[in-house]
């Protein structure tokens, strides 16, 4: 059919946007709501379907629209459910796709939202082409998804690609969520670069530093980053610790999957080479000598939030 | 054709094992050579070729042979060669199924002695019918091959499933092959059992044990199982700390790629339930609840030399 389109929504903890996608990519128009003010799941999907129907109307109607896609965190490909999301306002199981789908009356399609990203960025951006690559999201948590023989790893049970989670130093700093210790995500996301401050700052009361011209609450990724920026030895010192960190998992993961490439996406990635090179380093240095040298370290070539719907908007496509 | 048989070969650091394989998997002719009187290439498949030949003629002839399947350490699926292989008497890269090929007459493929592992006990142990399985091999040293979506993961440059070098404890053991700190296969190996043992007798040296009764050179894999059997408390506590770094580190494999088995495979599993109820309860504890209670562990149902001779022959059937 001509003039066809998929709806991409990515759901955040704070935001949900959207877009209406063509096939080529392109998208038409674009437009957000707040997932947080809406607790109750009735009601955030009746917000969501009058913000999305004005884009729809403009395209000629519902039947100019092939099915929805959805990317959100804890998001199940299999089941179109998302489950015990810990940021979202819904808690235990939620049967989103099913509850879109009959909202709209076109079909609904879900995944992780680090998986919808993975897919946008193979079909659109920085891994075009690529058959074999590992995408992390460097958010306020550390989401992944992974391709490898050109598929997404969703594994048995739709939950592969938790990276995030991996052990990356037993023992090590506790997941205020999950309990765990050691965990990447309490290592490398925006979240733990302030947390590294705060504690840099604290060990090296002598060493003088422009984050202590600002109170702990105020400390966060990007001050830290901007401090960096003009020099502040402590506060390259945060992203030098977190580069080695991110390297060190890395390399496990290459040595699991042999990525041609590795894409870094979101937030975190603002900080560019100086969290890159510091990354590479430690990538490179932890990985046996068959593997070194050859992945490709790369930021995304989308922009934050297209990637996901791109992704997202992707699943229709493959809809049966 | 009726009567048609693959050749499966094992190459391992001291010995080489085939077998004839029908297309049920049924090992017609088994034998052995071995692997390490022969530093030269050339003369190892000479070797190969004249004690493989009588079973190819009891057979019919070369005729009745679809090809060679070949599994091998280092073995890279992509190019056919044997790069680096440690344990090999060959150096640099091997060419070995461009030669078996030419020796033989037949189409060869090579992979992974690990990933034919897998393929094996996909085709006809374990593993069967599932689509989404890691098998770790625990021998000398520790060998991996990951299936997802029913396919064995190569990597770009297929170089994938190099578990037994991820790195579990940072700043860890030192691996004498590789130069790298804290990999898997410093603390879960045969090689590492020994290791654990002798560390443990030197750091409890008021704690009786069986062990004293031998030399630090008598000290293997074996004899401290025997002694644990046995009841001595040190050899216990040696299974019960390879299954905890064990645990750990196959909870990181199944964040990765969320697999409804894990089979381990090799001369460590002897240990039985000594090493599998740490092995769990580590695996458990350090996986994200979404995980939990999910994934089997299993033994390998196949004979240890058989899996890789079925697996290395399944690649035949799947040749161009």
């Amino acid at each position: 059919m001509k003039n066809t389109y998929a709806i991409g929504i990515d759901i955040g903890g704070t935001n949900t946007v959207f877009g209406l996608v063509d096939h080529y990519g392109m998208i038409e128009y674009r437009g957000a709501i707040s997932t947080k003010k809406f607790p109750v799941i009735e009601e955030y999907i009746n917000e969501l379907y009058n913000a999305i129907m004005p884009a729809i109307e403009q395209v000629g109607g519902i039947e100019h629209i092939r099915g929805i896609g959805i990317g959100a965190p804890n998001g199940n490909y299999y089941t179109g459910t998302i489950e015990y999301a810990p940021n979202l306002p819904w808690k235990d199981i939620v049967p989103i796709a099913l509850l879109m789908s009959a909202k709209f009356q076109v079909p609904a399609a879900l995944t992780n939202d680090a998986n919808a990203a993975a897919v946008g960025e193979m079909m659109y951006g920085a891994a075009k082409g690529m058959k074999d690559f590992i995408m992390i999201t460097l958010g306020t948590g550390v989401g992944s998804g992974i391709v490898a023989n050109g598929q997404l790893i969703y594994g048995h049970d739709g939950n592969a690609g938790e990276l995030g989670h991996t052990i990356i130093i037993p023992n090590g700093r506790l997941h205020a969520g999950t309990g765990a210790r050691g965990s990447l995500e309490t290592y490398c996301s925006a979240t733990a670069v302030r947390q590294t401050a705060i504690e840099m700052l604290e060990q090296n009361v002598e060493e003088d530093s422009l984050l202590r011209n600002y109170s702990k609450e105020e400390i966060d990724s990007k001050l830290v980053y901007t401090c960096a920026v003009e020099g502040d030895k402590i506060a390259n010192e945060v992203y030098r610790y977190t580069g080695e960190i991110l390297g060190m998992a890395l390399a496990n993961f290459v040595m699991f999957s042999s990525p041609e490439a590795i894409i870094l996406f979101g937030g975190l990635c603002k900080a560019g080479k100086m969290l890159l090179d510091p990354t590479k380093e430690h990538m490179e240095a932890n990985l046996l000598p068959i593997f070194r040298n050859k992945v490709r370290l790369l930021f995304s070539e989308l922009k934050e939030a297209d990637a996901a719907i791109l992704g997202a908007s992707a699943l229709v496509w493959e809809l049966k």
